[in-house]
């Protein structure tokens, strides 16, 4: 099994690769529906059969959230999902109050399709912002794939939600627990206008474990804060994101507060986001290799803010690019990032060697350290002064590719 | 003549082009120190004679300020500045207390040279972030420059200034003002990293009218908040900014505060800076074609991080170099600035079309418009709820060949 890939996530010891499949209490189903002009699958659905499902979920923080992400996050029971219906294709995003319509008309024909209510469906679109939902292909697709409902249908569900995405992104893991063993699986997508608040992704993750409500958000908002939101392929925040965690609790275990089956769950869905994070970091754009940025200092915000800035950087992000271990780009991001401090004491390790201390450069190997910038994963340390704060932000290199992929999408 | 180029700045009608040379009292040179690998001038020197000569300096706001920046700020005195030393191939940036230490022997061989006080001379140096001074080429470069000062010297300083530009960035213009005539002009450069409060650039501004002091800073603030100020190539401040006007008095025009003179000198003033600022852009690093966004709406702070937010990202930028009318783009950018205002009724127009009206988009003619943005200077405007304040950025595409000059720069 090769999921738990980079360097930067560890498998627990508590944690086993299954070659696929849903948790029990899932079905899944993607088609073709003539929404992507490839004729690629494009609309999915993901049923929890369970009447007594728990979930959670999170959205984007755009101010222009598209109508699907809307919709959900006002007439949905957000902690007891059983669907999710999407579609590939269309983001259906800037188009008002007619695709706020067509996205209530899309979930009431997966509710119908799969016998819940519309409250309980929630609804992801992905694709080019500005075109209004092709409905009779949502319906088509809807009614199609309800047919096509599997319980091993995760990997059709994972395949219909791709957009620019050059691999899947997805994996099923048994998790062993105190009380019992579980299954847990996601499915994500994302490779551009990835940023913050994790961007155009989205999560669907399944566990049969039985979770309260309020743990269901509980593990769901502290995970995505350590994955999907420390992640920037372009520094773009997306129209559509969205992330839904669904207990079937088919597994007959139950998870209870502040339990040890709570705390190993956790570990395991920490594990699962962060990957699934660096998969679509990796996947990002263009990409040839990934970074993670690591910023220890005094102050919250400065520590925030550089670890931002190095990511989003451009010049950081063409340098990475070309395997150069141009260290004097990260000093003129942080510096960007922190007006008025001049003159600023910091330190920079690039792959372990250090590069700049108090602000002023050391010699080092210059061709040790080019080689080392030049492998997949390469590792920056930034410190500032002051100590009790660090954060972490993983990010890809910008290339010829990611231009020639973005200069000509919807024409 | 062809300075005023862009359809974004017009020439007022009291002011002429000439083909070329500085105002009366100032000498400029540029020579080849050996600082560039390329062997091209890299050492320039600029002298006004005056002794009464009055000035004003902006710099960079970053907090990892280079040493230049640093040691101009501190101990110079800014009002009465009467020299400019300055260098490309090295920017004496991230190098600690040495770096400073070489800026203050730069600095007083710049004074002793040309016979002002250490005081009287502010520093400028461009390149790659990492180097310490080359002091044996910086002195013996300054002593060739002032040898070779010239009163028609405003070329070889231009040029001697240059890193990634692939053009000089100067003008010389004659100003007619109710009390006489004065002439005015300008070197800038400046051509990646590239963003607010005007980044890795220089623009060095003469005249020989003669300003008081407080009218200098005036002057010189406001044209520079609504020229280097309002672009961007890549969103990435530099270490290195500097701008500064120096005013002779060689004409003998006394320029009052609150006159009509004042006004007009103004008025040159601004549009000499945006024209350079726009010719920046222009030669953004690998940059096609050029765009305005221009905000309006009801708070300012929306409207000022709604129009950074387009400028800078790569997606729109990217859409620009393509000719591709992608108006969801600058959508997703602006709900990004704007986080919890969805829905968000925001107007779009690119070239004058109107796609997108309240927050959904609108039928309009793709292959006219297409046409349109195809064309070397492309503005888009956005309308946010409420109205009162208005805002503009002028920034670059995004290329391959920006990839290309950055993904390999320091090696």
């Amino acid at each position: 099994m090769t999921f738990f890939s980079s360097r930067w996530v560890e498998r627990p010891g508590h944690v086993a690769e299954l070659p696929g499949g849903l948790p029990a209490g899932f079905r899944a189903a993607g088609v073709a529906a003539g929404i992507k002009p490839s004729g690629r699958p494009d609309v999915a659905l993901l049923v929890s059969d369970a009447p007594d499902t728990v979930s959670a979920a999170r959205f984007t923080a755009s101010g222009t959230a598209a109508a699907p992400v809307l919709l959900t996050r006002e007439r949905c029971d957000l902690n007891g999902l059983r669907a999710i219906a999407a579609n590939a294709g269309c983001a259906n995003a800037a188009t008002g109050v007619r695709g706020y319509e067509d996205a209530a008309r899309m979930q009431a024909a997966a509710a119908l399709a799969v016998g819940v209510e519309p409250a309980q469906v929630a609804l992801a679109s992905t694709g080019a912002i500005r075109d209004y939902l092709p409905m009779e292909a949502i319906e088509s697709g809807l009614a199609a794939a309800a047919d096509a409902l599997r319980e091993d249908g995760d990997e059709d569900l994972a395949g219909a939600i791709r957009t620019t995405d050059a691999f899947e992104k997805q994996a099923s893991l048994e998790v062993s627990l105190p009380s019992g063993t579980v299954r847990l699986s996601a499915q994500a997508k994302g490779a551009g206008m990835i940023q913050p608040h994790f961007a155009t992704m989205f999560c669907f993750v399944q566990t049969d474990a039985a979770l309260l409500p309020e743990t269901a958000d509980l593990l769901l908002g502290v995970c995505v804060k350590r994955s999907f939101d420390r992640i920037s392929v372009d520094g773009q925040l997306s129209t559509n994101d969205i992330a839904v965690l669904m207990a079937s609790g088919a597994s007959g275990v139950r998870v209870e507060p502040e339990s040890e089956d709570e705390l190993r769950l956790g570990e395991a869905l920490d594990a699962l986001l962060r990957q699934l994070a660096l998969l679509i970091v990796k996947d990002g754009e263009g990409a040839r290799r990934i970074a993670r940025v690591v910023v220890v200092g005094g102050h919250e915000l400065h520590v925030e803010g550089a670890a931002r800035a190095v990511a989003n950087s451009p010049l950081v992000k063409a340098a990475l690019h070309g395997g150069d271990p141009n260290w004097g780009r990260i000093v003129q991001s942080v510096g960007m990032a922190l007006p008025g401090t001049a003159p600023l004491a910091l330190d920079v390790a690039v792959e372990g060697v250090q590069v700049c201390t108090a602000g002023a450069g050391l010699p080092f190997d210059e061709s040790a350290l080019a080689a080392a910038v030049a492998r997949d994963e390469v590792e920056y340390l930034i410190g500032l002064p002051g100590e009790g704060h660090e954060t972490e932000v993983f990010f890809s290199d910008l290339s010829h590719d990611y231009v020639t992929i973005n200069a000509d999408y919807t024409t």
